[in-house]
């Protein structure tokens, strides 16, 4: 695949679903084994309060699995439901644009492993990891 | 605290984050240690696909967060901030009414357990665990 | 499967791995979907610290793993290697006889999901979720 | 605190619980945030099975919580109970030496948050993560 194959695939990934419609997630990077896409503005209807500013963890959960579905699908050329999730909240998410690299850590036969980083003005303020259906595999 | 009163601390919980207002989970049962909550329609921008009508992960992950935080806040009676979710999707879910149930496992002095369910039609397709901090615990 | 060649296969995936004849767990009950087995003995060697007298955590972690890992290889009737697992340490564990329940929550096609379930003298101290691959599925 | 210093609380952690006595984990390393630890040798017991000789998932399982737990208990120089615990095993473990290599994420004022890999000669086999008890916090 070239680079602009990946990008042109996780910009597919980014608009089809209809949730997506509604939280507008935009892809910014696809390497190999390796992207990156974002929020750009935090809404107010992200948010878990207003005074402060904080995004709700639905949000970032989302967000997560996102990113980890695109960082397999895109490798795998194909569709990779999540079978499994984790997330870890650092810290408080101020609203402001959030960014997730999510990093593909094992693509095996029938399950793939990746991991995300959830950053907020630069700051990491969540971590996930996740399983995915592998290529080839309709995993249920 | 009445039933009346746990039923009243749920419905506030469901109203209060701008996230809930597009959402829109609703309070459904608060007893002991155990809540439900559901969403009554499958709104389009809920979806993954429309065809077949798939209910998305992400909103999945948020209703799971959402009943997860709800059932230790309404123990505790103060906020129960996420710290760590963990998930599985047993199979598709779809567009239909969602309901999620969540069970305290453990309140403990700083962290507190708890388990929720996810039925689609009364059909089991996602569960939930995770820990959260437990009263009197500025957590981070 | 006849209950009492249920039980003849949890007692083999007890005593067949050379790690379980160090760690020596017994299988109590197996019945669909659902199974039994404990550590009699907390052998000092199972110990965090011995005043006060407390499990290790990986010896928790292990016993979480071997009850997941049985309750899906009995129902399927062949090996279930563990494709990703979480743990929640509740309470301490006081260093006496530990059981691990184990619930079969969804056996699909190539991924199965078990809920387990650590006690110690009865009191719930761990509780344990597992993926594992399902049958006729080599996983990676 | 000094190199020298962590250095030697590492083998503190390594060498004082009896569990360790029996699994004989090894310090390797202690940087601020991040340490290293091995069983240099897989023996017998540490095994799944022996043709082929692959390490239990039970052992890959207390290894990676003794690290998590080591690289919070040496950074905030007191101990750091595990709460929480997930696994990923990427592939099957040869038995060889293992090492755990943990590095501390985020630590928080209750909460600590590490990210452990579990390589088998130089092979990553395994992911972990964890939320731990923080300093001056008795968790439960």
């Amino acid at each position: 695949m070239s680079p602009e194959e990946r990008l042109a695939r996780l910009q597919q990934e980014m608009t089809r679903p209809p949730f997506h419609h509604w939280l507008a997630p935009e892809a910014v990077k696809a390497e190999k084994d390796r992207i990156e896409i974002r929020l750009p503005a935090a809404r107010p209807e992200f948010c878990h309060s207003l005074e402060p500013a904080l995004i709700h963890g639905g949000v970032i959960a989302a967000l997560i699995d996102i990113a980890g579905y695109a960082v397999v699908a895109v490798e795998q050329e194909s569709p990779a439901p999540t079978i499994s999730m984790t997330i870890e909240f650092l810290r408080p998410a101020p609203a402001t644009e959030l960014t997730a690299l999510a990093i593909l850590r094992r693509l095996g036969r029938s399950v793939a492993h990746a991991d995300i980083e959830i950053r907020a003005d630069d700051k990491l303020v969540a971590l996930g990891r996740g399983t995915f259906a592998a290529k080839g595999e309709k995993y249920k």
